[in-house]
């Protein structure tokens, strides 16, 4: 596939030192950037209604080949045609190829050259993601971006075994490429290689050689802390063509997206909004609120007074009553909140980009949420 | 109060037989009968957004007093401005003061003249439900109408154990009519006797001597049999007034509604169709949808063609991914289904004794859902 052919395109809007403003280009439809992506790991947001993942202003969803073809499989989703049209979602849709997932959730897992051998944790039954087996169910799938297939290893780890398992993703890379052949689907690699500054700018050269419409930086937000992640961004994203969108997976707090889009990063997706949602912890931008904090008992103001989402025409005394009494409304209403949240958030950084504001914009935001201005807070506290 | 005051009054549309179309007037709005109400247990329809159970249709939502006063305590609840403020429902609420609930849940219940007695099934603490604790727990709580206390009782049981009861019920009923001061709240009664004719008769006759500006028959879906249910309405129903509104607690199967429609009932609530949606039982006019059946797993058609519901914007097979993939979505989107399902069949019932047919519509509908037009099918098949 030649490049400027790509079904997935990235221009730029604006630029603010590092930080970008631009739109995504999908078959699917355009999503400006920075963008988030809500996670929809199994064809859904946990408790979200798909219209209610559109009105927190998400433009783009993700949802995880590891899952799906465990249950129900890609056939189904194929047959039913495809991921986005499966879960009633108007928009674009990316898909993970389960490499992290291999990592953290099968059982008797075996990595060897071949890829990743491993049994399901749902039924036991034994699976093979290669990377040609990987570019096959993500095409089944039909997300409008597929991921390679990567060597995901736990850290920290001896920068001999990061180094190995960078270079293996990239021979994962590079047959992911061979083997990818649908032409309204496009293929992001990923660059690896721990935090080790060399082995990400072979990583990412050697992506470039390859050559593929977009580029994520994956192996971070593993433990490593908020400073060694943006210290890793600063040493790995300069290497990737400013033509073509970064995407930091599985990132992160919401200063750790501040950071990242100060560093170059147009695309995110993580679990903690709505994850966080569930356990009763609400992102504002005045702070984290622990919702089951007796404090909140008998508080008739929203979370957040200028939120639109459907828990902010609640008071906090009744989502609080909500979670107490283990009731499933709690955990939508927050999950909705949150993911409104990163939405709300990733505008803010967008139009101080475009405004060219954004070191100043991000010490706002990150004042008012009491984070630190350095390198992000470590989590909520409050 | 004088019954012409009545903070809550009903009147009549049309009539077709023993089948009534009218208007409930309250404090907080009217709402069209033959009404449903939707079951707000601990102040949230599980699941489903406030502004979702709105667009099921449902005008007048139901909360229960026994959790409420448990959790999180009627004090709080009027601190938050009553049960409908508290959960965001701009329109009429009624709360069941407790009775079934303390028969069916509570904990070393002991119930003598003066009240019930127990340990809450939450923490064990020791709770007194007398006639007076329940006015005041209700009128804190503050919905549009409250419910006597009424001593409920398993069935089956001897004639002697359900006249005691019923008598009972009725000295209850005197105090709480003593008790319960709030103007702004109706208070109704509630017609208790077993399935025995004459003891419903006393019952009711009893309780229009008292004066209520609202009747209710309890202590029915309670195992007897759709045809021991519609016999004891038509005992029980003449003798209520006509120009009050007459409640069914607790009912039902929508063959049951058809049925007691048909017999003068006008209000009614029900758990089936949030409970059914919770495990994967849908209700259509084609009859009950089992969504784990195998069959469905490929359909892409919604559960209902013309249902305007957030379900039925997609497939089936969808739907039956997310109940096998354990997903918090299926339940909520198939609650929202069946709670917009019994809203319309509500309002065709309505529309049927508006236009004189109520004996026909009852028979289309009956006989689409695969049910038996005797007395109504005794649960879903299919």
């Amino acid at each position: 596939m030649i490049h400027d052919e790509s079904p997935v395109r990235w221009s730029a809007t604006a630029t603010c030192g590092a930080a970008r403003a631009g739109t995504l280009l999908t078959p699917h439809g355009q999503v400006s950037t920075p963008l988030f992506m809500p996670v929809a790991t199994a064809a859904t947001v946990k408790g979200v209604e798909i219209d209610r993942v559109a009105g927190t202003g998400a433009g783009m969803v993700l949802a995880n080949a590891y899952h799906l073809h465990l249950r129900p499989g890609e056939e189904l989703v194929g047959e039913m045609g495809g991921v986005a049209r499966f879960m009633g979602w108007r928009g674009p849709t990316l898909t993970d190829s389960g490499g992290f997932q291999v990592f953290s959730l099968a059982k008797q897992v075996k990595v060897t050259e071949e890829g990743a051998f491993f049994r399901s944790h749902l039924d036991g039954r034994a699976v093979a993601f290669t990377p040609e087996a990987s570019m096959r169910i993500q095409e089944r799938i039909g997300a409008d971006v597929a991921m390679q297939l990567d060597h995901v290893i736990a850290l920290p780890a001896e920068r001999g075994v990061v180094a190995d398992a960078m270079r293996r993703s990239l021979r994962w890379a590079e047959r992911c490429r061979a083997a990818h052949s649908r032409s309204d689907q496009a293929l992001f690699g990923i660059v690896q290689g721990g935090l080790e500054p060399d082995l990400r700018a072979e990583s990412a050269a050697r992506l470039r050689e390859i050559g593929f419409p977009g580029y994520a930086v994956g192996g971070l937000s593993v433990g490593e802390g908020p400073e060694a992640m943006v210290a890793t961004l600063h040493a790995t994203v300069p290497h990737l063509p400013a033509e073509k969108p970064r995407y930091l997976m599985g990132v992160g707090q919401p200063s750790d997206i501040v950071a990242a889009v100060g560093a170059g990063i147009d695309m995110f997706d993580c679990v903690l909004p709505t994850r966080c949602g569930r356990n009763s912890l609400i992102y504002t931008f005045a702070g984290p609120i622990r919702l089951r904090n007796a404090r909140h008992a008998s508080d008739e103001t929203p979370l957040e007074t200028d939120c639109p989402c459907p828990a902010c025409r609640h008071g906090r005394g009744y989502l609080r009553h909500l979670f107490l009494a283990g009731e499933m409304l709690g955990p939508v209403l927050a999950s909705i909140h949150n993911l409104t949240f990163y939405q709300r958030l990733v505008a803010r950084l967008r139009a101080a980009v475009i405004a060219g504001r954004y070191e100043e914009e991000s010490r706002n935001i990150l004042g008012g949420m009491g984070a630190t201005a350095a390198a992000g807070g470590s989590g909520p506290s409050g």
